[in-house]
């Protein structure tokens, strides 16, 4: 049984959606990025390879590569578990936070919840919290997630 | 055995006390928030809940609420201690670091440590990391906190 | 069995090596502190130090010491495993990430984790990611990094 730990973050851009856990947040603006910039979803992928020592989301899918330009994170990071699972791993629990000013997390939390645990085929807590108007969350410039994944062996 | 985290940040604001982990450290200023801001208390609650997949602090105790007004953060981690041991967890250990340009937390790391062990009722250890004069904490905008609590079940 | 965290910074700075994980990286600056300023080996030293409950990097390896400038941090990191060792603990695993925005840690992420993995004793996986040109990150201020290490008795 081990742990691994991903952090990402992804800025905000006008006429872009704001995806996050593979559900859609009303907001006036968006979250930049190759793919559908899915921070939270980024950040738990990346602590599930990490976990299983399987490198990175950026060498699973580079984002050099136009097959995941707009992509749907919740496909990758349901494609990063079965490539953990052929590994002989399996996810045990995943624990994450997303900070965030603004738009509240909490009316989506559920629906983030269930998507990303359906996805992961283990339970995924969503925690969230705000920058406290410091750094550049707090002065909405982006998002930041954190996650961190408890695996053990099949 | 699972890991959760937990990640918060306060601002320094005049007239305020400076609160961590329990106990009050001398300072010019201290930390602005709806409790007592006490900003490592506030990391390992959200580790301690979200290990156990049951929310936020925010959820648990809402800044919302004015019995939270000035709350004594140590009463609310030792209340989620309690919420998460009812549903059958127990606290193994939490590792925790402060992000603080300003004081020095080692003359009261022992103390902060003690208190702390003591309202989870389980070693609860405390780090200490500096901005290297960057980003808020670096520029003494505020203080961050970071924990990971390990837990099992009963 | 039990998990403990560690981040560091450190800023950049004209004159000076840029050293990641042991490994000297080609950049037109390098990173400033009293040691090398590996903040990637700093980080995993800290969550070692830290899941066996015994102090951080700071307690042991004072920066007023002269003893430590310019060390080798790997050096450090060495000796640091050794004294969880002694206490009884074995590290099972770390996982840990680089936040930098240039240059591409890519081409040196092999020789980062087998150059981290003999000094540990144990498997060490490292990831990457940027600041999406926000924060001190990604203002290419500085770089930071954040480990997660699993430990369980001898
Ligand atoms: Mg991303
Ligand atoms: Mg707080
Ligand atoms: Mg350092």
């Amino acid at each position: 049984m081990r742990t691994g730990l991903g952090i990402d973050s992804h800025r905000f851009a006008e006429g872009r959606r704001l995806v996050l856990g593979g559900v859609e947040i009303p907001h006036g603006r968006g979250l930049d990025g190759h793919s559908d910039a899915d921070v939270l979803a980024h950040a738990i992928t990346d602590a599930i390879l990490g976990a299983a020592a399987m490198g990175d989301i950026g060498q699973h899918f580079p984002d050099t590569d136009s097959a995941f330009k707009d992509a749907d994170s919740i496909v990758l990071l349901r494609e990063a578990v079965a490539r953990v699972t052929a590994e002989g791993w399996r996810v045990e629990f995943v624990d994450a936070t997303v900070m965030m000013e603004r738009p509240k997390l909490a009316p989506h939390r559920a629906a983030i919840m269930a998507t990303l645990s359906e996805a992961v085929g283990a339970d995924v807590h969503v925690k969230a919290t705000t920058g406290e108007r410091m750094g550049f969350v707090g002065r909405e410039e982006g998002v930041a997630a954190l996650a961190v994944a408890t695996l053990d062996r099949g």
